[in-house]
């Protein structure tokens, strides 16, 4: 976890005090189940909730913990210092360390889950919000970083939300994926306690009981939640990378909003930095470098080894806040993007009409031309713009052999932006529906 | 690809030729939709599937992609050499070659995920058998490698039954992922083209219009698709490494089958490799490396740039391939598995009744003795076993602290194996449903 | 591998036929050993050499290997079908398969090595030409895609060059990391074979004997290995991406070299695509996906098990073979492209004089001028600039305050370029040597 | 980070103190040469030094740079607290924020490796150790996790000695590769200040000058540092791998040493778990991750953006951090694992003297029996020991076949240890070299 790349509430879904509180919700949902079934008395099930409101002492957890070097049976001594060794003696009965750990990380993964969800909710509004305002905003489409056709600014926000929106999906599967918990035992046979106790604290805890478990949660399906992680942190770094290109001296379409304390801003305008979609791109590697490991940790030695716990450890917490922090920013880099509409018309027309040369090659063919001929036609008035600056429209109308397939006002037609931008709507209600923008 | 480790079945899906046949049919079902918009004359629409049965001659087009370094163009050269140029002049028109070129990629990942899809199928039908066939075969479970306490083998069977078959529903949703085709042009505003063409494609071919495309179909899909496959390969490992441990001379509980023909079987009755198993290992590895690079791809520059594609050259038919040997090896690994359930109990046994002894540590609390106390009682016999080769049950009714506690009944009853597996048909239940065999 | 990617020298590397050849090489110079240490008669040595210049019948091989399931062995059985099964009693004897393998594996890794020293070679004289010819070249220098400050095409072309220079150091190491072979029996105890018969194969082969084995060279040889690969590929695509951000529409720097067949070419002048260097950088993805793998193969269990084999089998070629030729079409782009020194000096010159704006401000400064006032100087003439187009130094000379630090002389000698080239001479000599040109 | 998993000594590198501390020192150093140049007045000089013993204040910095969001230049701003504004007018004169950052990095970077090289020597000096103490103890080698032939625990050591040798090598050279510094300006052509600066700066702080910069120092070799680090965490995984499966409860070759206060030690002697070689494996795979992302960091755009930051902020402290503390656990682990000779030799002998037919079958043959009939010998005598429990030797004995061609003295031989460990003492010389113990 890198403090400048993190937010207060993801950090605190993996703060020590949090994941006590998951692992005594955990054991006090169990004895209560246990209390139901008649395994343990009720007393002793009610006396855990009496602690329901404390903070657990987390340097003392630690301390009990260099001792016992086991974390679980460190915070079950430190739990009993609160509720009494006698009232504590069947917490955790029949449970194996794992029912907790593993059931706790997926209540943390859950739970970042939601706020991830939460995050592209922004980033999803924001886009819209940008692709309606430049929705008719034209500029020329690239393949290759070479001009290729007029697009719309539009469309590449729309582009971006629909890209999103995919992602979105992604992550309610994969937040899917991992809302299922485990009080199964040693081996997952469910010896010592009785699958209903399971039963009770997923239900308690917004979880579904995992169908077969051995002594922890398989781990195909974090490696699933960690690989979905890094496609989404691919496509922010799609999206910085664009802004990155637009914002490049020469092309200078759009800018990420500057504030009015950052150095250097006006003595020399020229230098505003698109640090924040740099460092987009950047954050999309630390977030993708986890799925490999996670795929790593599915094969675990029979019933489990602890090899995926400290992997767990790290890119648990570093890849949900880091993605965290990289949504949240792609919002803010999106809603306030400075974008420069008489900039985008200045770079298509760089050379003057060229990116409308396909469409009068296509016209010369339809209108009778052959091939080879068109083909001549339009590369002998082209090169004149590439050249010599020449206008292209202008070479056009003046050559005899083009106006003798192709009326003026056709090869005028040919320039209109219009033709380019004709299925924006189309393209607009695929994305955004029929009735978009409430 | 390495033809070791290759199918027919789907090296022929990434062939030049099937790659021709969907070309060709996505031009010529485009000529129909351009026929219907009266875009194009109907006659030349139906000139070009008078070639429909034709195999193109991919020495020829590569031959003309020599001169042109392009190959879609090679390819509509060589079709007019079928149809005549003239019937040509209207194929492809309006349409930019990353519209065939994307679309026939996603055609191709559907197909090939459709036979991952039947592969998984397979390797189900094996594990479902073989779970119920070992429904009750009791054998040791182990956490880190070392006995914990006793499970049976048709659960492990039946947690590998859970896992693939997530990752059917995985594959299922990656397959939807890529099946999109796009027909949009140049850089995806349809201005050349009308979207009625996309969409009567897409129909013909099995896939949705992609709701927007730049020239190429977002590789945010893509990603998924590939990282679900190395989600899947992780669980092929999974298996395997299960298998591995099982035939490893210390444990031998299992044995990949030995076909009569491979040397050393007989004078080297110990020496039977899980050869085929640590093949697998190998080749989830192979599968898991397409996933960054195909992550690396989603961030195209503009309306794309053509990195992804020398990429997607290499990892689209290798992984897919690679996958599917494996899951198909895999199948034929766990249906011929030979299963010692004699050495399971022979093993579980090594330290005579030692993985009871939490049991008995338990059942002493619970009758009211000290946690400390029963602690040092089941230690003191434990250590007998351990160190002196005692049987565990046989010192603990030899010890008169312990029978002060627990009844010779009792003790009896902790180990009694019907304790542990009491709970497999609920399980088995939740993963095979209530008619699971047929 | 890919055809299209790959060329035939390092392609014949990984062929059957010159597999089987090395194979048979080894197995002759340990049977040379052998019979020097009286182990086996000479005359059976003899006799292997006589089939010294017969190419084997890979398809015969294959077909006993579909019997046996054993490479080695079907080789073998091969090899004496050629000098009789007599003379051949004695072939391979104290050795085991991965003997033969493993110092296979390696002699191709120092071939491919090989191979790749030369292609950076080529690639190391491409970039010293065109360092040398646009040594003074000047082009502004971008940091965050932004206009910095100016530095030459020179200097861009010899950082690449010192960049490739240490790749090639590293390959060199790398290729003495895995020139290693090892004949030393199943367990790597030399128990049935005398080191003496290594050292000797060794000597024979251009590797050092492995100082201790298993019964395979230990892997972190080759993670070693293909981890420089990776590093390389990263500067292939280092260079690649610069090119490509040249040849972009708006930049125009510089443009590959575009061949009178290519399509497309004058029609569209300004559709001259960079897919050369776009190919590189997927190429480069597909090197470095090579590298995780790798790694995966080192904790081999115990002795060995087979799991890196078909990661080998993959990656091996694949990557030697991508990288060959990527470097190989490195080379090439860098031979051929085409500068455009006055587009360096027009994009220079985009924001007129305004990339001098921090020198006039350290001069204020230097000038007496408080950081506060001379910010504010600078930036009231850079507005202008930005927003009018006026011309910086221009305005600079019309204000008075500013003249009032500075004379116009002193002005004058902030724009002036030579300022920033005069250290090029000394960085071309740190990175070339003092007698650099030939 | 990950508290558990990191020590104080390579954790205070990456501390926001000790980079202030580098940063202030490179500036002061700075300052010194541009004093001897003449360009600043040598009592600002001294004055810079003036504050050489005073702790930077972190928060106070932190508070500046969230108004500049520039982290240097609230670093300098807080150093003008420090030393009087006018004092520090010269400081950083003609220098860019990445020559202080980069150079800092390098610092850093290049004292983690000496701290990881320190390491290094004590997982050495174990081996060693452990080797020597071991040469002669026999165990089983395994290949495929199957029996093949003998060994000794010693050659084990001894191979994981010679591989963190060479890590040990590797590592020296990347840390060759990050030692260099550069204080080359905006654009590293020294256009602001003199290489005079650079040479000194390095020189005080143990670098070398990099021959040619840009803004940045070239990610090449950050990328080979990184990779190095995923080779020698890829090693720590060979060497848990094999602890890992030597305590497996079937296996039980050796022990990792279990402290008195851990519980569970007694009450279940069977259940220590192999917890910190399980570790290392998940810390080997955290290693490992930071591999990729810094490949991705070095096709930087023109002259540098800044997506690297990000990255390295999370794995330069991170992999360092982590394969500190995996090499010192790694070094207590080998150094305190408790061995079981005794159990090598029971396990060696599962299959009683099985392990000798690959020797008999050889003997047989060189005795002139056929192999087919040697093999039908093998055989026979084998599947007795294989099926029944029976003793190979003495089978072999009482079989007249085997006797005709095989005197006892000669079969007697064939079960000699002797035969298997003759070659250890040359193996150790190879490794250790002729004097090797002190």
């Amino acid at each position: 976890m890198i403090p400048r790349y993190s937010r207060p509430e993801m950090v605190a879904i993996w703060s020590p005090e949090t994941k006590f509180k998951i692992w005594y919700e955990i054991e006090a949902h169990a004895c209560d189940a246990q209390a139901d079934l008649g395994v343990i008395p009720r007393a002793n099930a009610e006396a855990v909730w009496r602690t329901k409101d404390v903070e657990f002492d987390v340097a003392r957890i630690d301390e009990i913990e260099a001792v016992t070097k086991h974390d679980v049976i460190a915070f079950l001594t430190h739990l009993a210092e609160h509720i009494g060794s006698d009232e504590a003696r069947f917490v955790h009965q029949g449970m194996t360390s794992s029912d907790v750990l593993d059931t706790t990380l997926n209540v943390q993964l859950v739970r970042a889950a939601d706020i991830l969800l939460a995050d592209m909710d922004k980033v999803l509004a924001a886009l819209k919000k940008r692709a309606y305002e430049h929705k008719d905003t034209v500029r020329i489409g690239r393949s290759h970083g070479i001009h290729a056709e007029p697009t719309t600014m539009g469309l590449t926000f729309a582009r971006f939300y629909a890209e999103m929106d995919r992602n979105k999906t992604r992550l309610a599967a994969a937040r899917e994926e991992v809302a299922t918990g485990a009080i199964s035992g040693a081996v997952g046979t469910f010896a010592n306690i009785d699958p209903a106790v399971e039963k009770h604290v997923c239900a308690q805890l917004g979880l579904r009981p995992e169908p077969i478990s051995t002594q922890v949660i398989p781990r195909d399906r974090h490696a699933m939640f960690f690989a979905t992680l890094g496609v989404i942190a691919s496509s922010v770094e799609n999206v910085a990378i664009e802004i990155r290109h637009m914002q490049r001296t020469e092309v200078l379409e759009a800018e990420e909003f500057f504030s009015p304390g950052q150095k250097g801003s006006s003595a020399m305008p020229h230098k505003r930095n698109p640090v924040l979609t740099e460092n987009l791109t950047g954050l999309a590697r630390l977030v993708r470098m986890a799925v490999v490991p996670a795929m790593e940790n599915v094969a675990l030695w029979h019933e489990r080894d602890i090899s995926h716990s400290s992997v767990e450890r790290g890119i648990a917490p570093d890849a949900t806040i880091t993605l965290d922090f990289a949504l949240n920013r792609l919002a803010g880099v999106i809603e306030k993007l400075v974008v420069y509409p008489e900039n985008m018309l200045k770079n298509m027309n760089k050379f003057k009409g060229l990116v409308m040369s396909q469409r009068v090659l296509l016209a010369l063919t339809q209108a009778g031309v052959s091939r080879e001929d068109a083909y001549r036609l339009v590369q002998r008035n082209a090169m004149k713009v590439w050249e010599k600056g020449a206008d292209f429209k202008t070479e056009l109308l003046a050559d005899a052999e083009v106006t003798a397939a192709l009326s003026p006002a056709e090869i005028e037609e040919k320039f209109d932006l219009g033709y380019h931008t004709k299925h924006v709507d189309t393209i607009f209600a695929r994305v955004f529906g029929s009735n978009p923008q409430h």
